[in-house]
């Protein structure tokens, strides 16, 4: 079950420090391989037309794709950005983000998600991005490890 | 001078508002088609572990690559995001971001931009990413057109 | 039905054409928005190992998007592509490659189409290669247009 | 000097064979970390209009990548392409091309290269492609290290 999964304190302490934590980053769902993540909109959070800013779009499709990699990883491992792809398909203009990503594949220590963003209001839900990410398996300081 | 360029009430806007205001972001420098800007670290930028997050990297690199291609548009056009891909080459571990941007070609109403990011400290400023972005130039609403 | 699509005969021209005949990218099926192609594999198509090269696979993928993108559009106009973006998952090792191209969004003239490339054999098809690939929508030469 | 460079041989060879070869990639210099390859025009490399396709320009991008940061890594290893990203910015409409590869940075046996794409005439010489790619040093077999 998933909040069994590698650790899931990890992925919480992940969420909760910094940045994703003042944003307000919060994880719906985590799978081996997969993450659901959301982000209600604030004012503090918006470009100039009012929508989600881009960069806030990519900072939940980048940490998204982190935790479902990081969840296929054996403990003491983490997933670590190496470069990461969005393209932006519609204004952002909803309450809300959903951010859905899912490991492609991991082979040795790389591995590669792809990422859909959703903007939803009480409406609809619509695809307002997709992303890629590559990531490699870092070893966590033996500190963090559980 | 880099101060009478397209327009710079526009770039002013564009980076005091909403995200990029509340997240710090300086302009430095603004020329026809580049552009520099900054950004000092908080406790609410960083990742796990206390380094720029990889999504305020990424969103300083989109923005600054947005200012570069606006300020070589005319007047009433501004630069939108279509994709953008960033890779980070070294942990932002210093206690600045700096990201300049230039404009490599605009064809039509498509601009491609690269961004390079450099972490700095007293000691020493050392690129910790690098990004391309697309762009296409849309009309401001007239509101907007000073 | 795929075959009476916008139009046809420009998939098939655009496939039988310099680089993309003389490799042998076979078209399978089109549909509005999607794209199967396949490629035997051959002595002049693999790299230093004897997998399929990623160049070609990266060809693949790109004229898989082109002509997903091109069955959405009216007649007359065709996909050209801004920016394609690969990863490589797998060896290639197979003796045939398969494309299969879809698009996730057209706005205005720009359209992002997502590619999945299946390297098979008689045993097999795994997943080798993902790419996105951003096209924008350019007016075909009045004489191109049957 | 160039030559004497990681291992010349293996650059050589990573080029007669297969695809490169067949297409007629040339290589024109390589330092530890750069690489630069060139192209001349054939009717079998060219898509619909005639101008060299982009697969082929993708092609040359991610083998001059490959030798730029395979030329900068110990003897025995080589650069295999992770992703690779091209934006191609004006028609490549030359008689040849060129590509002009630089490792950006490598950390752990990752690296990352920038690559400008130039067609050529007599006439003047053109950026017509940008791309970067991201490489994964890995060990050759024991046969091919000279």
């Amino acid at each position: 079950m998933s909040t069994e999964l590698n650790p899931p304190s990890l992925a919480e302490a992940l969420n909760t420090k910094g940045f994703t934590g003042a944003t307000g980053f919060r994880i719906v769902s985590i799978e081996p391989g997969r993450a659901e993540l959301a982000l209600t909109r604030r004012d503090d959070l918006v470009q100039f037309f009012g929508h989600f800013h881009g960069g806030v779009i990519t900072a939940l499709a980048d940490h998204t794709a982190g935790i479902a990699i990081t969840s296929g990883l054996p403990k003491g491992k983490i997933g670590v950005t190496v470069e990461i792809k969005v393209n932006f398909l519609a204004p952002a203009d909803g309450s809300e983000l959903i951010a859905r990503a899912k490991t492609l594949k991991m082979s040795g220590s790389i591995g590669v998600a792809t990422i859909e963003i959703f903007t939803r209001d009480e409406k609809s839900e619509r695809l307002c991005a997709f992303g890629t990410a590559t990531m490699r398996a870092m070893d966590l300081p033996a500190a963090m490890v559980g």
